[in-house]
């Protein structure tokens, strides 16, 4: 047995297959894969990695198969696939997850591939465990899964506890103890058990609260803007393959930007965080369906048309429209009363955060400071968005800053 | 100046005014008055004191008044008025509230009468302050006063931080140096400057959470019912004034309640944990208007009702039923485009919490352990309560409720 | 099992016997209990109580009985013990307990009366344990009473950790996981192995650096030493006993002490903090070695001269001699290189800390503060203390403050 | 003003000088430059930066300036310092810089061409400062200078918790507050005023026993020691200069190792952590004085002679012979008595701490594992190593370290 200390939750212990599984390279690697990626230029102590989120994961596995008594090859299985169940990321995470996505039609979770390489497939053969199984595990499928990949799995309740402790924004502060004390399965689904609305809320409203301030802060998402133009263009303009640049370590991805020269002006401007500014910012309400809706394609062209006008090169303008919040229902199931219910049909927490969430959707588009003025006017134009709902940029927003929500 | 280690805060430095209000007896006596009351039944570590939530309030006023830039007589009066918030409250803070206040009319802010006690009043006027004025902005008057007593107030920052410190409970971690970063005045009124929408709410829900898992617990409530259940008996079948029961300390009124015979029992009870159990717990919807609405003399005569049947003592059976939820808008006011608005038109998870607050909502009969499943049966029968949204106590398990032990 | 929260463990989990014990009035009377006694005085946060600190070393004796695999009777047996380790403590914890030992022979670690009483001896029995047996666990016999007290014990891990969170002082902030990861058994004695001499050492450091800030502090040992005075008089003024007093919780303590004539000049001053003065303050080496070796009797009769010449009452001067530092070598035992080894012969450190005591050793004689002067003078005079080391008040020292260690 | 979040202190405004800075790319780099370099591959955690660091150290030196009372341009020279006192750091912090030294003659604090880049220099002459007298404070110049650099420099207290809080080793939990409100000037010394012996221990205290469980742990010290075998190849292999290594960031130091030919074996280790072992552990006084005096060329014909003898690469064998203890007396000092003293005369703690210094002293030789038996016996024999003080690799008990997974 081996004794990790974490700055969150003390002492790990980590033994058998998990122990084996450690020294893979593809386990070593999540050492250079930042968790929250671009976030760094906002919360300059979010510099925690991949590596230790996924101990984190494996730690809280583990106390979960302690209070579901779960045994044997199933315990094992768990364990691996916790410890594993982000070997897929890319360099700096989510960041550039879309781009390798539409070349490669793969998400951080599918590991299949991965999986089956030698080191990694050898070992989890030599504890009995099957690597296709683990993969399966990893994204979410069968009883167990759900405990990895699902509405309540040990994922969340690490990432929001770690991402608080390193960003500072306290937000994130769960009881995950006795979220895990709370689960049980009931008809084969994963639940928290009677009493436990709060703890469930707890946690949605842990996330909603972190989303705006943390994971979709404006600043963040100016600089994944850019660092996925970037990405884009390395894949167009060089011989690298989408499955290579996957395979890459955060180091190797800005050394490449730095060195191929369609992409080396975004890296120095990532290095010296001369992040582009909002021309253009704007609440769901405000942007017409069909540019909410645009394609990849479409959203380039617009993009060089805006460019055109600015007399400026294509990459310097991004516009940046997230997915229209699905609004599915929140699938977390609690027991009240002897029976298993729909968290959100006994919270009206819970459906509040639904509408939130369409609430804080905002589309950005972004360039360089010095033509923010003219590019928000002339986006705002082209893209029919109405000026009630919006704002273009006037003024300088503060480089290295968490303080500014709306500006 | 003096500088003091808190548990919360690390060091807070007092000086002028409020280092000499430190020293009159009418602060020193808040270090024996507990800050959460019977909470301490559930949570063993709640045992912080009125002292030193004032002097968190004291030292966050402090840092409000900075970032407000308030300069003169307005900062000493606000110092002063922090520090002394508190010193009306009675033995074991809001437990025996009510009862103390039917009979002097008086709540735990009405502190006229206190603060003109010489030696406050000399030291407040010592330094060029009227104890008439420091009184006004204790229960919220002026401009000033919200600071002090307002939907924004640091009053309720200290406690939220401390409460979770405290008991362990993690949901009141909201970021209070955020909030007083964001305060300001805008025609008159404190309220969050732009880009405070997601503080703002933090703060409602932080003590939306913290409310049926502290504050609201069930075995609090039980203990506290007891308790008052007690002070009501005392100022009965003694000639204790309920003046000088507002003015003990948590020590002196356990001492008189173990020593007055028609209270011994009760004493006893709570010296060693032993509480009355639920024997009927009802939601909202469940309870007939009429017995919401009932009266002091008409919830003691259902009491001695239940009593005469159960042929027990009256002081066996306690009907506990929580003021109805007065939806009351938020007054939270932020700044959005450059406008005063009210959070709850900004923020659906506001209004969410307006509904979730009557939807914790739940009355109560409480009685010793042995007689609980008769009581609830006979109780709800009287009482005309819907069996759908209630229980008896034979179905043990609690609604919403963190572990409770020896209930 | 009973699930508590703590605010320092987090969650704790009560079951079997310790479950049973908890119900009992013996443990349920340590809520009353304060863990620092007057050290309130200086740390204002510091409102702990015996009973939160005593599941705290049930929680921790418990994950040492999982690393030493202790099974069957021995568990219970320990846990039993652990959790009534504190039971004996007078109010005030150690704060009167050499007045009580004088009369009763008695200190806290002698429960064997306490544990014979009904309810919890008849509960021990019933999980088959033997009280007496127990008793004797809680004062350090046999192997396993090391866990419980000795030089590795959990108490003492339990209580720096605990004592920094609600002090504020980050001192005692230990590793006690690894500690108790660490913790073996070696030809009977509890030992740490190997790779745990820098472990070892930072439990007494923490506890070296804790003890000048917190536990002896001169505030904190100034109302200490009041309070002592007081309860002398008051087991001399009226027909209290000793056992009885022994027994009261801080409530009836205080209570009792304002009430009774002799004692309420000193119960006042403690409400209302207006604590004595250091009149005299002296190290060891300018304290004449009979001064150090005065007996009970001698010390009084000192004492009542000095308030002969001061023309006050003999209530109103103390004379405070701890007692001098024993010196006796650390017995922390570590494995180095495969032998049990002397923590004194492996670390510089513990050597330095030995030395360290005697240089923190104070003599104070403490009176009212406008005595303080004249009695400074008196006093040097009559003991025969050097002047170069020690100090007669010239000045007011702070009310309420931690940041004076020498003045 | 910016407000930017820091999980260590809070918030942190940042403003004029300091502010302009932030923005310059030397400072932007130390984003991507680790604070503790390998410290990475024992606490998994530890993925803080000096760019955090800068920014703590410049919030405590404008706490220290608010104590000291310091105005008008001392103040912006001294938060200039502050900011700036890391940026001479080559990639991964103190690890490669004795490599860096000896070719280029600087050390970290070597800041003078630096700061003399455009960036910097305008921005500091435009605040009205000189880059010269900044870079001088960076060294400890000046009575200012020692707040950045000196015995009692806030750059150590932010160190100690930020790699406390990162680590999760909670051994550097100082009370830096105190520290910092404890700071005075007598006669252009920095001291620590009356009743603070106590304070200065701790933070001496702190830093030893971080050291051996942090800093000095020992496989952070075998990868520290490959990393500088690289780095030393690379110049000597590559037309890479020691200036340019100097100026990479983790980033490129790490892609640049796994590029060249000469260097990509050892890069491939640490990527994977597929670390040496220890061969040989030897402490002081097992150690011949000719083999702690070894020059650098001589250490490097012992590697050779030891790798000749294995039949394998001189890259794979690695002494590693840390600097002899200078055991100065720390010239810390602090008023006792109204006179400047030694902290070393005032504490016997600080003279154990110098001793436990070379107690902790440990020689090492690191090869691959599979060659650790062998090369722990014949380097032993050459180096005439005593075997009492000392193990080779087949004992396979650490000494003073913590739990090294991977090793």
């Amino acid at each position: 047995m081996t004794v990790i200390k974490d700055s969150v939750h003390n002492h790990i212990n980590v033994k058998g297959v998990a122990r084996a599984l450690l020294d893979t390279p593809a386990m070593q690697r999540l050492r250079r894969i930042s968790q929250l990626g671009t976030v760094q230029f906002v919360y300059p102590s979010a510099n925690h990695s991949r590596f230790e989120h996924s101990l984190g994961v494996y730690h809280l596995v583990t106390k979960a198969i302690d209070t579901l008594d779960i045994q044997g090859i199933q315990m094992k299985r768990l364990q691996a696939a916790a410890l594993l169940h982000d070997i897929g990321h890319g360099p700096y995470s989510h960041n550039i997850e879309l781009v390798t996505h539409r070349y490669t039609g793969k998400y951080h979770d599918d590991v299949d591939e991965i999986i089956h390489t030698e080191s990694i497939s050898d070992t989890l053969r030599e504890y009995g465990l099957d690597p296709t199984h683990i993969a399966n595990l990893i994204t979410g499928d069968e009883t167990y899964g759900q405990l990895i990949a699902g509405e309540l799995d040990v994922d969340r309740m690490d990432y929001l506890v770690r991402d608080a402790h390193h960003t500072g924004v306290p937000y994130g502060t769960i009881d995950h103890e006795r979220l895990i004390n709370g689960l049980t399965f009931a008809d084969g689904e994963l639940v928290l058990g009677a009493g436990n609305v709060q703890t469930a809320e707890s946690l949605l409203v842990a996330r909603a609260l972190m989303n705006p301030v943390v994971y979709q802060h404006h600043v963040a998402r100016i600089a994944k803007a850019m660092l996925r133009q970037a990405a884009e263009r390395l894949l167009k303009e060089t011989d690298i393959s989408a499955t290579e640049l996957r395979r890459m370590d955060d180091y190797e991805l800005f050394v490449t930007l730095r060195k191929v020269s369609e992409t080396k002006r975004l890296a120095k401007r990532l290095d010296e965080r001369r992040l582009f500014k909002r021309a253009m910012w704007a609440e769901f309400s405000a942007v017409p369906p069909r540019v909410r809706e645009m394609s990849y394609e479409e959203l380039r062209e617009a993009e060089a048309e805006i460019a055109t006008q600015l007399e400026t090169d294509p990459t310097s303008v991004i516009i940046d429209v997230p997915p229209t919040p699905t609004m599915t229902e929140s699938t977390s199931r609690v027991i009240v009363s002897g029976e298993i219910r729909q968290l959100s049909d006994e919270s009206p927490l819970v459906s509040a955060l639904r509408t939130a969430q369409k609430q804080q959707w905002r589309m950005g588009v972004y360039v360089p400071a010095k033509m923010a003025a003219e590019a928000g006017a002339y986006a705002t134009n082209l893209l029919g968005i109405e000026e009630d709902g919006s704002f273009i940029t006037e003024y300088e927003t503060p480089l290295t800053t968490l303080d500014d929500f709306t500006t």
